[in-house]
């Protein structure tokens, strides 16, 4: 097949955008060349985005893939409507072989050429933000602005990194090298060697409700860009935003000549369950997931013929220790427990407050100060419905639901829920955050503060003082993991010791955010998310560790 | 303590080695700061270096361990001398613990200070490699000369290859960052960044008996360079060469000002089996094993609190179909079938030859023809007595000679193995090998080719065609695995399609060697020792994912 993209017009394109991508990646300075305003894609792009997406919904999404034996789909919104895509139903028997087909060609093609690809299908992803952003929100119930965001340019800064990281990694060796070795007065050794990166085989992702992209984008483009193929199995709820994603990467593919079999979706009828089955299939070499602890763990401990990568639940903390800037500590911490409803995995679950209070620089505050000034704030921020909206978005699953309806009878609320009405959506379940005071003092295997409670759902956990504090975070981060660490102080010994605790238990830190940085937002290209080192997941976005195992490389020597 | 080595004296010694072993992973030309020849290393090495050897002999070998709670030993060496040594025998509660407390100064010191202590523990090594070398040879029965090469500096030079790795691989992101997001108008969102490589905890390197320190070197290297401590459990035939190296890496370490007990000995009593009970402990969070593949699966599907990489048993295969070279085939295969009786885990089992012969500079040569001249060579190759002990040192262990005796029985001999006596060790096992032919038409699920004969056997498999020798080359290496694959041939087509196999399976070729290189020897820096996808070994050594999951991540992010 003739291509019409060359590899030299995708050179022009995009070399220099992964040229300091993989800059970036070793500066760890910001970069980004994906603009976040909405207003950067044009003046028409809001409504041909919006148009896009109605104009799919209701449609069958078809997408030419061999093996399809059905349709199936149902995805409704948590905003409300139902989508009413109907997508491939696929055998795996037919597809799987069928993706295997263009392997050859794609491994010979090269880490360059697979990069400057795996960059075009971004780049093509990236011109459709707008409409990625409704397809994000209306699966993940994402408020559209971080649907926008979130879906969009940060999802695919995740997906360039790990082209970047996979490129990398494969050219640490060069394709080709002279190896001569000195034999005193005979002649010397000489060899001829070849390197070739050869992929592990098809790569399996399991995509997630809350951020289909995001959590999505690094495995699949760390898959594709290491010559495997890459086989996507969107959470039932969240279909659309990678069924666009597979479509987009197959038109890149056969553009370029290359099979478009490389990508391919799999969805999976009502209560099917194809994970499961998929995940042992012989053919499938790399799983990566985000999701449950108990799914995650069953990957792991069954889908041996694969390497698996796992983001599960974890139990994130914020040690309150002191501060210097208390007002700004608190808005921040508001934002932090408020932003897309606490349904996030790096959202801040306990907060831990020394029940003798703290110091600050509206000088000292009892422990029911704090709670109580944490709980206006939150109320503050969300006290305008329009305001609410733009930050919660809608729960999204009843599961959400019952477990922050479930909170308030775990302990003294500090802040209620509230039921906010989204003009707009009147379906949507739109709930401000619930906080609990809890006290640690009495030892309580079945505390509410020791396992994860996903959700907007914060619990004030009272400590004896900042040391019991910081045995609290170890034993929660070293049995449950978690894959945000939060802290406040202005004592310097303070802060060694948080920082031991994180560096012993693997644990990424952020300290005294009292600004427009988040704990629970991670900037690609310097921010590591999760470590891989605890038990919220065996992997971190992006590292040397999270491609490296996805190839091989095969070396032939001849005698020169 | 005060450190009698500062990092400063350090980096002035072994610095540019570093920086030399860091081109040279990328490059992959021939270097090697470790001299191959015995007489490099002075007049007086090759006395002091037995004398050192026999004043260990007969001794209790005291690491000053914590934990010892009793001693015991018991090598014979395969040349027929019992070695005598005592090696403490250690209570994992008390060692392991201990063993923990000096990990936090040791990830302190940075990946820099890290790397250049190993290297003093290399050199050190490297300065007593007479000594290592009848370690090697009396526990391994290796030859004296393949002790001195491969236990010597060609285990050293794996060993570095690691440490450059693991250097590589921590300092892929800066110590320190400054991350600065433009906001338009705004002030930029700004935060100042740290990033410590940490430790997964306790490495376990479970040795061998035939390659102590070759095959021991890169995980406890890779292991101890990326911040983990590192528990050493030799093969209780081939405890000495690994004592001897914990006992360097102890001393060089307290010199440095850290603590030695971040590498200790773990040597069992006869027949107790420590490595299960070992390998899961929660303290072990990383393993290195080379072995038979029953324990390696055992380690991979048991020890799941550990990241496990093992080296197991694979079916080697050579594909002949035609040579231009057809004496230089020979001399190079008798060679690589003799050295160290066969007994290394990249020795080639399986020489694939069409029956109706093949094409040769030499002219057409019928399968029994090539079958007898390579006989023929493997003759002459060990005609003499003293070159043949020099080439083939001792049998093992007693299971290789039952296996090498037993295999007369599979089929037609082509080449019987003879009993060689060792005028200075007159107690060692000495054979050469044998040859056998096999018939590969009739599909036999048992036929002894599909799987490994670990010792002096091979087998000249007759195949239809050369496309049924890479079918049959295919389904070993899928089924079984592959430390090497050989070819000759000279056709283009034919060398491509053999690619292809190796490159499908993920296989290590090595093409048309007729010269002194041969298939089953590796060089560090260069050649990759196994490919980590096919089921002969789960890693290669050595590459980026040999060491980036040996160590974590951790950010700390601070608002500026």
């Amino acid at each position: 097949m003739a291509a019409e993209l060359t590899v030299h017009q995708l050179s022009d394109k995009h070399r220099s955008t992964l040229d300091q991508a993989l800059a970036a990646i070793r500066s760890r300075a910001y970069w980004s060349p994906h603009p976040e305003h909405p207003k950067a894609y044009g003046e028409t792009a809001p409504a041909d985005g919006l148009a896009a997406f109605e104009a799919v919904r209701g449609t069958r999404f078809d997408l030419g893939q061999p093996g399809t034996d059905g349709w199936t789909g149902g995805e409704v919104s948590p905003y409300g409507p139902e989508l009413g895509v109907e997508y491939p139903h696929a055998d795996p028997d037919v597809l799987l072989p069928a993706m295997k087909a263009g392997m050859g060609a794609w491994r010979d093609a090269g880490p360059e050429a697979r990069a400057l690809v795996c960059i075009e299908i971004l780049a093509r992803i990236g011109a459709r933000t707008h409409e990625f952003a409704h397809a994000v929100m209306h699966t993940s119930g994402q408020a559209f602005m971080m649907a926008f965001q979130a879906g969009g340019p940060h999802a695919q800064d995740r997906g360039l990194e790990a082209v970047a990281y996979a490129y990398e990694e494969q050219t640490r060796v060069p394709g080709q090298a002279d190896w001569s070795k000195p034999q005193g007065k005979k002649d010397p050794l000489e060899l001829g060697k070849t390197f070739t990166a050869v992929p592990r085989g098809i790569s399996l992702m399991i995509g997630c409700n809350t951020f289909p992209t995001w959590n999505g984008y690094p495995g699949l483009f760390a898959s594709l860009a290491t010559g495997n193929a890459v086989l996507v199995k969107p959470h039932p709820r969240a279909v659309l935003p990678l069924a666009l994603t597979v479509k987009v990467a197959r038109e890149v593919l056969a553009e370029a000549g290359f099979d478009p079999n490389l990508v391919a979706l799999a969805v999976e009828r009502p209560g099917e369950g194809i994970a499961k089955a998929l995940a042992v299939r012989p053919e499938i070499k790399l799983i990566d997931y985000t999701g449950s602890t108990e799914f995650g763990d069953w990957l792991e401990t069954n889908a041996r013929q694969a390497q698996v990568y796992t983001e599960k639940a974890g139990v994130n903390t914020v040690v309150v220790d002191s501060t210097s800037n208390y007002k700004g500590m608190l808005s921040n911490l508001a934002f932090s427990l408020s932003l897309y409803s606490g349904q996030m995995c790096t959202t801040p679950q306990n907060l831990l407050i020394p029940r003798d209070g703290i110091e600050t620089d509206a000088g000292h505050k009892s422990y029911d100060e704090v709670v109580a000034d944490l709980a206006a704030s939150v109320g503050g921020l969300l006290g305008d419905d329009a305001r609410a909206n733009a930050l919660l978005g809608a729960l999204v699953n009843p599961d959400v639901k019952s477990r922050l309806e479930a909170a308030a009878a775990l302990g003294e609320v500090a802040l209620a829920s509230r039921e906010v009405v989204n003009p707009e959506f009147p379906d949507a379940v739109v709930r401000t955050p619930v906080m609990v005071k809890l006290d640690a003092a009495k030892p309580d295997p079945e505390a509410p503060y020791l396992s994860e409670c996903f959700g907007p759902v914060s619990f004030a956990v009272a400590v004896d003082s900042t040391a019991d504090a910081l045995e609290l975070l170890r034993r929660t981060v070293r049995e449950k993991g978690a894959m945000t660490v939060g802290a406040y102080t202005t004592s310097a010994d303070t802060e060694r010791a948080i920082e031991e605790v994180c560096l012993e238990e693997s644990a990424q830190l952020s300290l005294n955010l009292t600004g427009g940085v988040y704990v629970n937002q991670t900037a690609a290209f310097s921010d590591f998310h999760g470590s891989g080192g605890n038990p919220a997941a065996n992997a971190a976005l992006c590292d040397g560790a999270f491609v490296s195992n996805r190839f091989r490389m095969v070396e032939i020597r001849r005698q020169a």
